[in-house]
């Protein structure tokens, strides 16, 4: 899923990102209900005629925002109190208001305020993330009930835009295989249309992170999604699928094509390096996106280093091919029952010319 | 023509322009050959290869941007010396470096050096606009010579990029109607594809610089292009076609897009105002482009307001349709016979319902 963090994937417009195939974006609840308000946009109908997208939307819980604010939020069991980062307003985020503030955008798929846990290194890590897992559990209960409530009519003054949404649970329990085990369980018992993982992609070598979730899918319905949170690079998605993923959003694609970072078929490419000043080439000759089938690795750079907004929206729009044909591959080569082999020849081709070392 | 600076139109990819139905497009020869330089670009083949953009290109000779430079450029008979913007370095721009840059850029159409004047409010006015309007000659008579040497293949160390390249005079003589006509006369003698008018929209009255085109355009061929740089508003695209013109160029609809100033059928609409933050109506109901058809005005306002490169987008894109409609109603109109009515009509249109007063 690309990332529409305001309801709009930075620079690349709704039309731009059919183009490149995106079947479903992420929106995040957090900076919509700052800015302009789930209010506003259940008066306007809901988010997506707000925005003109009819595909599907999934919105996040706005609890990772929240929890990145360390110095400006508190959390008990009742929820998260935070101050906004645009005028210092003090909010108070609980299971229950971040479903409601999702009903009333009515996307198509509502995800529970989880407590997301930075990677634990101190020496009582495994106590803290045991509490932590477990206040999950309970508001994750607490926001099912709420989500049914709304779904039977019975929260009066929230608006219920879209009447077909679905709601994920997030199973937590850091690094500890048992305690995520224990979450994935417990929160299949409560019973959603489906499942993500969250609190990984947070620090840990990436190994921990494949192994956690090899260890978590397991125990996750094989017929509903499966959902891992803001993962990640190419080599990620291959590999969580490998280990039974699939669905994914991550900024990378779209943050780093700002940033100038291409990904290509042949590893990652920065294009305001010198050396491309006059490559003639497409970025990616194996890519068929509107950006390697008109633009040389020269125009891009030149875009880039004037600092032209154009540089953001070719850049994103060929990162947002790149990870969207690479989900497609996946499709293909699991249909096919050749994912093992284009597993080895994907991760092969990315390390064949290392572009840019 | 929209402009595009740097060879890209600010926020738009050639794809939308070419979607608005953009014939041709404007870049700026002192931006180019300041970077990346008119060698690297001649070494990519040229501006239409090096930007991906088949369709014609004009460039200007660069002139207008160092007259801008004040503090930073001295005039002479040779021509202009200044510093760039970015490192400060020393560079001397004559009438036959300017026809260079273009011949390595490979426009189609190349604008010869002329000396731009401000509006000048001066007692002794008229003797410095003759001595600049008789200089600007003087000049349109080096860069013809330069410019038939290098189709003549006479000139070593110049790529001439694109044999077609076609050359036009700039009539100037400020805002002395009998200067015009002497500009004119002499401009047409020098013998040249085409002509413009330059000097014009530097802050004079509308009015005087309507009289300046209505005095202007009937002492240049009518089977030539008539072009008037740097016009204008909507109502100056009429009324100077009124007074004989063909070819515009403007930074108007791209410049205040980016800052939500759109262009409608019905007046100008500030799209950052809080009266539309809840407006679902299109920006402009009459118009058919991307944005009016998948956009209204409450998403587009949040856009501007979270600062989204998106608004850029959206907005740019409107306000290009609108101009290049615009132009295209006044084509069909002249070949209906009913230019007139239209143009009132046209006025009458956008003075209706001031929308932001």
């Amino acid at each position: 899923m690309p990332v529409g963090t305001q309801g709009a994937v930075k620079g690349v417009t709704h039309r731009d990102l059919e183009s490149v195939g995106a079947d479903i974006l992420l929106s995040n609840t957090y900076h919509l209900y700052l800015r302009p308000g789930d209010d506003l946009i259940a008066r306007r109908g809901g988010l997506h005629k707000f925005i003109g997208w009819s595909k599907p939307i999934l919105t996040d819980s706005g609890g990772y925002q929240v929890f990145s604010m360390a110095s400006r939020r508190t959390i008990d069991e009742q929820g998260a109190r935070f101050r906004s980062h645009l005028d210092g307003s003090a909010h108070l985020l609980t299971p229950e208001k971040a479903t409601d503030i999702q009903a009333q955008l009515g996307s198509d798929i509502a995800m529970v305020l989880d407590e997301c846990l930075a990677h634990p290194a101190t020496p009582d890590g495994r106590a803290i993330a045991r509490a932590s897992m477990e206040r999950t559990l309970r508001w994750a209960c607490r926001a099912r009930d709420r989500f049914l409530s709304l779904r039977d009519g019975l929260v009066p003054g929230v608006v219920v835009s879209n009447p077909g949404q679905a709601q994920f649970g997030i199973v937590q329990g850091s690094l500890f295989p048992d305690l995520r085990e224990e979450s994935a369980r417990h929160t299949v018992d409560i019973g959603f249309e489906a499942y993500a993982i969250g609190g990984l992609s947070v620090g840990e070598p990436v190994d921990v992170m494949y192994d956690m979730v090899a260890r978590t899918t397991p125990n996750l319905p094989a017929n509903r999604p499966r959902y891992l949170m803001g993962t990640g690079t190419p080599e990620d998605l291959v590999e969580s699928v490998a280990r039974g993923i699939d669905l994914f959003d991550c900024v990378l694609p779209t943050r780093n094509a700002r940033n100038g970072q291409l990904f290509t078929s042949e590893g990652k490419l920065n294009i305001r390096n010198a050396r491309y000043a006059e490559d003639d080439r497409p970025p990616d000759p194996a890519c068929g996106c509107y950006t390697c089938r008109t633009c040389s690795r020269a125009y891009l750079r030149h875009l880039y280093v004037v600092n032209e907004i154009n540089a953001a929206t070719l850049n994103t729009l060929h990162n947002l091919n790149f990870y969207l044909d690479t989900m497609r591959r996946i499709r293909d080569a699991i249909v096919f029952r050749r994912f093992e082999n284009f597993r080895v020849a994907f991760l092969e081709s990315l390390s064949r010319q290392p572009l840019d070392s």
